[in-house]
């Protein structure tokens, strides 16, 4: 079992990655001061539930917890207000109190609802992280909790960390080798914006990261969390180098709201997006083999890395107009520099975005 | 004018009370640091707009900022989560970005209503208090924002602190003389828990409060800020000594639910509730002079008493039990022991509360 602390001051939490956790989460939860005297709610999804959701209840209650669960559909839809309702509905039917915590059950939508459910619910109550996601290794850290508002991905939000994230490898072995493909870009993504040798070590890993081989899969998540959770010590609220986290986003949030959430899995549609931040690099002077490198990385782990020519560049220039990224009326893109470095840029012009996104169609 | 600060580290901020503060709002907005390159919203109700709304978007837009309006109607029905996304559809719409600010132009259910958009929007972005009303110097100070459940009262919500607060006593002006009263219900609850000198003071001139002597509020809302955000000054996430700003709240809302949001307004309702808790106080040891010296306070400033006989005795207790305040399944209860003196007893058994309850039916 491998521990990692997020410090974020009285804020810092823990976080433990390995085999056999969920069993043994009920003994966690209680160690780490979520009171036994309170209701705990479990928030999960209908894909995830069959598969682990009565191991965790069966850990809770037999650790001395009343626990209600609430299962949601799977999927971007339930990141809606009608569904953040219900488990809002839920958590007072299960007469959760001040002192109560929620669990997030599942991948990175699971996570976001819950902690946004958890932020809110009387003002803010604990919440627990136990991701079944590869991808989640990356929403797990930071305290980023959202829903979406009809017209803008997580728009409607707040910053809320957990107080413990519990990660058990096992739950990644049911896990479609799409999703574990999608998964791995932000994995790489992390060692892109700072760690190049850990972006070396993903492509050279490939196989045994593609194969769920669970020793490479702790030490990749392991690594994939300590850099973010390194950042996020530096700037919780996102007022600057955080951003850096949001390589390939820009480019790859336009084209998950043009192309309907669905089309693309997120890690499909960032992979998208930091081949072409890595080409306005390689515009903006950086050395041409940034983009080559990028590229064989993220078709290592089977990730998409060209935009399919039925999407408007058009219609993906306007929804980045609409993108929360845009400060002040300035384009703001994450540049990398070189693999493991990258750069805040605040003055992106629209004609090489738009640009880039024409060459994006090239790509082989 | 009369300045006074709510200090709570770097979220700090100050309070402004006088004439004349609508018409110079822009220029307060912009020297606390507000950008003018963002867009800001200005939510208001249809009761208020007409006043005032003209008067705040002149000035802001005189300091140079962009502003957009959105009205909701009046009372507490805009504290759902249907009016809450279609102000985020106005945010949206009005292109905030993360530097903007949403301006609350109202009373209590305004500034609870904006205050959580801007502590959700884009994750949190910056909020202005410029309250309309009396009760508002209560709901101005602490950062306490929230909507409403069908189930249950404010119970969606989060701490934010505003940047400032601009009260204008002028706004008061308008006031129906039943908000006025029901306003000055918070005023004299700040001397119940912590000034017996204040309580005295709000009876001795109670005539030229309700009046709306420009120079008796002034000084009666400071004083009520003041007491205010000392308290919430120690205990800003209400783990403690701020639950005492709690009295009177327990029966109030569970009055206020039972009786339909509407019949009571929230003053009259806490101000039923602060004479229970006086009578649990005396039940408790208090000397029987409390009881009276509360209800002739309260009686001073034209509030109710007494519980109307037709409220259900098993009902209100009914309500309480989903009241946000149980916690850990014990009744928590803000007692007072002297005028200007309460203790938090976590220990009151529901047979002593149902027996005031029907105490409070035989009052005069």
């Amino acid at each position: 079992m491998r521990e990692l602390k997020v410090d974020l001051g009285e804020r810092s939490y823990p976080i433990y990655i390995g085999s056999g956790l969920l069993e043994t989460a009920g003994d966690y939860v209680q160690k780490h001061g979520i009171s036994i005297k309170s209701p705990l709610l479990v928030i999960t999804d209908e894909k995830v539930a069959p598969h682990y959701l009565d191991t965790l209840l069966t850990s809770l209650e037999t650790a001395g917890y009343a626990v209600a669960s609430a299962v949601v559909p799977s999927g971007e839809t339930s990141k809606s207000l009608k569904v953040y309702e219900e488990m809002m509905t839920s958590a007072i039917e299960a007469k959760l109190d001040r002192s109560s915590a929620i669990l997030a059950l599942g991948g990175g939508v699971v996570g976001d609802l819950a902690g946004f459910v958890a932020a809110t619910y009387m003002r803010g109550i604990k919440f627990v992280q136990i991701p079944t996601t590869i991808l989640a290794h990356d929403s797990s850290v930071g305290g980023k909790v959202a829903i979406n508002h009809p017209l803008a991905k997580n728009m409607i939000g707040a910053f809320h960390q957990p107080e413990l994230v519990l990660y058990d490898v096992d739950t990644l072995l049911t896990l479609p080798s799409r999703e574990v493909s999608a998964g791995l870009a932000e994995m790489v993504k992390h060692g892109l914006i700072r760690d190049a040798d850990f972006a070396h070590w993903c492509e050279e890993n490939a196989d045994q990261l593609l194969a769920l081989d669970k020793d490479a899969l702790a030490y990749g998540l392991l690594k994939g969390c300590a850099i973010k959770a390194e950042i996020v010590s530096q700037d919780e609220q996102e007022n600057g180098i955080r951003a850096i986290l949001n390589l390939g986003h820009t480019i790859g949030h336009a084209i998950e709201a043009i192309a309907g959430y669905g089309e693309f899995l997120h890690g499909e549609a960032i992979s998208i997006g930091m081949v072409g931040s890595a080409k306005l690099g390689v515009m903006r002077g950086a050395d041409a083999s940034l983009h080559e490198d990028t590229k064989r990385m993220l078709k290592a782990i089977g990730l998409p890395t060209s935009l399919p020519e039925h999407l408007s560049t058009e219609d993906i220039m306007s929804a980045m107009m609409h993108d929360k990224k845009f400060r002040e009326g300035h384009m703001i893109f994450i540049i990398p520099t070189a693999i493991g470095e990258v750069t805040i840029a605040k003055d992106v012009r629209a004609e090489d975005v738009r640009l880039v996104l024409e060459e994006l169609k090239k790509e082989v």
